[in-house]
């Protein structure tokens, strides 16, 4: 067991409960991470297993048991009242499965019912890791007090999530705020997700790279192609680097414009490697969503970056069990 | 005061007052239309007004006013418990003014507060008239029985609604579900909201005909340049007219698809004018969706089109003042 020393000793036993404390994983294709989180967002134990995303469905199973092993091992374990999971989707919260697009052993995988069983029989709450990220900014982040929010993750993919009326909004399957699929170019071309012209094609880090790639740019020595390169570049000056953040910030505001027509939101926070460029992607984002969002109820919508960094996904996972128990 | 006879006599008072009956206002730039609503739908008294669209802002609630002084001589009137509105937009139902783009001199008009000094205090409740259609199919028409759905007016604009966790979702203003000003073509033509690419720039009617006209298109002897006269024209197998309808389909499609995979919404239901056109606009809509719709949590999405006909407004009004009150 780990304690977390930045946020003080796994001592709560000695205060009597922790309060609101839960159980939170965060599923990915390279790693597979667990924390005890309390009722205020304190990360109180920590567990981490690198993800055997190219094994077999147990030994994936195996991995995010050690984990959760891990944390039982804690004298706070017992605090725990729920469990909440943010998983790379596709999700199914209706039926408990998973089909991550990056473990391709787990398809219609019953995660719900297996974590459970390793936890005890606590209840479990699933969420795709776009819902998981939106409930941390909401909770403890940029869309705090917000009760209209979009927030995206700009990352190897696009992701998102939606706050509505003050709640988040998972959807029926926890699959709702996915605007990388949204269609922002209908004769554009084809999208990995079957489709075409979505805003992840335009907007996503290896496609800014690509898209880069295919106008002349060139890596430095070290051969760096990632989109944190290509934004370094534009930095420096680079019109083919900058052009290409444009357009990924165009496809953006192309879909948060048309997010705010269809829902009514008034802030969209925007996280993941991508939104690490800074001004050399919020710039571009901003003069886009002044041009297409128009109409007087959206016209005041602001864009800002995530708050919550590389914890969003147990904040959001604790955020999303919280939400459907009592804390 | 005129009695509807396809639903009975006002003859209500005799069986005692009438279960849930409210007050139904729907304002549009040619007319406005009002209505006693009971609690199954039946519309027990109606009354009408031409929008005088180009006149002051107090010649035009004079309007309103007649229509509702026409609806309290009936002895139901006293039976009513609210008023619903449903307004061309854009409405901010949290301000309670509207702004129609349709009549000039309503511009911030405090409508809200207006017909309810004329409805005898009565409390009111405006959506927009995308909203107010969506409630009325959700209640009583293509829409009913689904929790997550989006209703589509597709006319002379595109508007619409959204129903989500089986509630309608006016949004903070009234305004959610403009899928109208979603943007599908992000390099497309500018629309007359001040964006580009907008779904109604590429699926409205008169957009629909101007594209069908500027392919070489030619109206019949009549002269009629109607949306309706290129559906008609591409039912006889005319090719420009087919593909401007093709167009408008995959516009919508995309839009849909887009909303799908925002909010989940597992059914899309069209209505207005243009819908009319039926398989000439369903056909390529159900082909643009396959392409479009291709997530494993949009795929089973179908379309289809609005029960609710002409009289969508004011059962959608009276469906909104229900929500908001005890029936």
């Amino acid at each position: 067991m780990q304690t977390d020393s930045a946020t003080g000793p796994a001592d709560g036993l000695a205060d009597g409960p922790v309060e609101g404390l839960v159980v939170a994983l965060d599923i990915g294709g390279t790693k597979i991470a667990g924390a005890l989180v309390d009722g205020e967002g304190g990360i109180r134990v920590r567990a981490q297993r690198p993800t055997p995303a190219r094994e077999d469905d147990d030994t994936v199973m195996r991995a995010v048991e050690d984990v959760l092993a891990e944390l039982a091992a804690s004298p706070l374990w017992e605090d725990a009242g729920a469990v909440g999971i943010g998983s790379a989707g596709p999700v199914d919260a209706h039926r408990g499965t998973v089909s991550p697009v990056n473990i391709p052993g787990w398809r219609d995988y019953p995660l719900v019912e297996r974590v459970q069983k390793a936890a005890g029989g606590r209840p479990v709450t699933l969420v795709g890791d776009g819902v998981a990220m939106t409930a941390a900014e909401h909770w403890l982040g940029a869309a705090r007090g917000h009760d209209n929010a979009l927030c995206l993750v700009v990352s190897t993919g696009v992701g998102g999530g939606l706050v509505l009326d003050g709640r988040l909004h998972p959807g029926p399957t926890g699959n709702a705020g996915h605007i990388g699929h949204m269609v922002v170019d209908l004769d554009g071309e084809p999208c990995a997700c079957g489709g075409r012209g979505c805003v992840e094609r335009l907007a996503s880090g290896p496609n800014l790279t690509r898209r880069a790639l295919e106008n002349g740019w060139r890596p430095g020595p070290d051969g760096d192609v990632s989109a944190a390169a290509v934004a370094a570049a534009a930095r420096a000056g680079d019109p083919i680097a900058r052009a290409s953040f444009e357009r990924a910030a165009q496809a953006l505001a192309a879909g948060i414009a048309a997010t705010a027509a269809l829902v009514e939101i008034d802030i969209a926070v925007v996280g993941g490697g991508v939104a690490g460029a800074g001004e050399i992607l919020f710039a571009p984002l901003r003069r886009g969503l002044a041009s297409y969002a128009t109409l007087s109820f959206v016209r005041n919508l602001t864009v800002v970056p995530a708050l919550t960094g590389t914890d969003a996904g147990l904040l959001g996972a604790a955020a999303a069990a919280a939400a459907t128990t009592a804390r």
